[in-house]
């Protein structure tokens, strides 16, 4: 249960509707996922995070697949249960096959293990690294 | 400084140069990064982390730069320095652009943010998504 | 379910149930949360556990809300349910507005993006700050 | 050493002088920090991570000391470098007392502990923090 | 609900029947827990993580409860809700007492807060911390 | 550079002496470490973490080594720098041989693993974990 009432379409009011008509004609659904129901007891940051989301996910130098993979990836580090059910399904959506579902998990699980032994000890940055950052 | 001495190929065993010797081939560097010097000091945990990576980040369903992004954005999650100082510098020996590490970091960013507001307001998750997850 | 058994009053020690009256005279309440039923399993952590809560979030420098906002920002970064759910009713039972409440979420919200976002790029710190640390 | 380079407001593009030029009208300081210098790689994240950050900062319904103490307080749990430090030399500079500074961090360690215990035996959510929030 | 199908001995593939003989015999159980079910939907993460997972938990320098004890801790602290209740599980079927348990949990929680307490004060690490390590 | 002034012996109070001369007894040691230097701008908390954290760490059901472990193994998991070399020390210092630190290390990625994986799939409990625990 929320921490939060969902407010649904017909109880909302017009500036909430008006960024539930905006998500709901980008994304061609009938209604909006239970998170946007949720920030909308929060108009403005409900409509600065669909809009910032919308810019920020939309086809670029990555392609919104690599995009929504990313964006499971660190939902899975900062162990948000809603953003990996609603990112998983979404990059479903997008066309993630089972194989490359693998391979993100695969990804994930090993950067984790190498990113917990680096900082156990401490292992200090090879100058090349900064090196070639400040190019 | 490291919680451990980094061992160099001169001072190794030869079960450790054995897979220093493998990771300089495969990469085809003159000399292993600190992680693996550091490593080192436990050579089963060297030899199984070296197989394990070197399988997982091969070219697969996804391709090497993608999971270098993906290993960028777990450990900025993560917060590992080393790994984020490694792993951005490898991925842009593997050919990230700026633009690309500009939409990463974006997307990094917007996940680290919406997870945060749906791990407040412990949103429920739609059903929908659990209904796609299991076809 | 938890990895322990939630211990009512009735079937608790006297040492136990010491805690658990000092709780409920503190705060008015006919009973104990479920937090402090599963801490008295361990009546030394449950004993020292209260009494530097009371200890800490009593008024002070900071007022009982604000420290309970703090509370509630760390448990979401935390990614602790339980925490989240009885910090925020607290917040709520110590007059907190949806107002406030809405614009604790957008601080943390943002605070977790530019987390990432610095982290993500290794900012060095600026002089200016370590030197007003020290005066 | 940054992943990026810094830019100075010298070698600034015009889209990243307006953004510089805001940051430092709004906080009357003669230069911004590097956190906008690094971000200056990436204009369109820095228009938006400053307008958003402005908006979000400003007096509200909470007042700027407490948004910026629940800022301090997120960066810990984050474990964010770079945001610590300038998150508690603004917040001195809001005029954080020591004082308010020593409880601040009681309440974030004491949160991080207690986060820590609920976590580990999984507590069950009183119902009476459901009911509650659903007002 | 799981982000993808739980796999049954009589539905899974030979490769996958043995990963799950070689589990069901180590350890003298009827059937595998359902991470294997998940994790067999990948073959190949499926192998490599059970034979890793059985060779660093074997008995060694450090005996398999002592191991177990500190696999719960840090699945507490990244908050990974099945790893914590099966490896609570799998620790008292290791011979863990309520008493050790106890004190598990008091040292997981006062980690978590000096680990905050610390980071929030950006400790200047003792020099005689790096020279012994340096030893 | 600390965000707080460390506090030698000889400026501190006589409130602050006598934790300092307790920590000192106890482990027989010339001079307080950085960590209770910089608490000591904090008389209260200062005293109640070291009183706290000699009762947690004296031997008990779990022997000082053990709880050692356990505490370099949370703290690599929250990632606190100064946390991870002072109880790697002191660790050390228990008499953790390197044989042990390596399964330390061996067993904290692979749990960093297996987390991020069973996170990932959010894999459903087993229900024989629940019953197990209520017993």
């Amino acid at each position: 249960m929320a921490t939060v009432s969902l407010i649904n379409y017909e109880d909302a009011s017009p500036e909430v509707r008006a960024v539930f008509d905006a998500i709901k004609h980008t994304r061609n659904i009938p209604d909006v996922n239970n998170f946007w129901k949720a920030l909308a007891n929060h108009p403005e940051t409900l409509r600065r995070t669909w809009e910032t989301l919308a810019e920020i996910m939309k086809p670029g130098a990555l392609d919104p697949l690599t995009k929504e993979l990313i964006y499971v990836a660190v939902s899975v580090a900062n162990n948000c249960d809603y953003c990996i059910h609603s990112h998983t399904a979404s990059a479903r959506a997008k066309g993630m096959t089972e194989a490359q579902y693998s391979e993100l998990l695969a990804v994930v699980g090993m950067a984790s293990q190498t990113n917990a032994l680096a900082t156990a000890m401490k292992v200090p940055i090879d100058p090349k690294f900064l090196a070639e950052e400040q190019r």
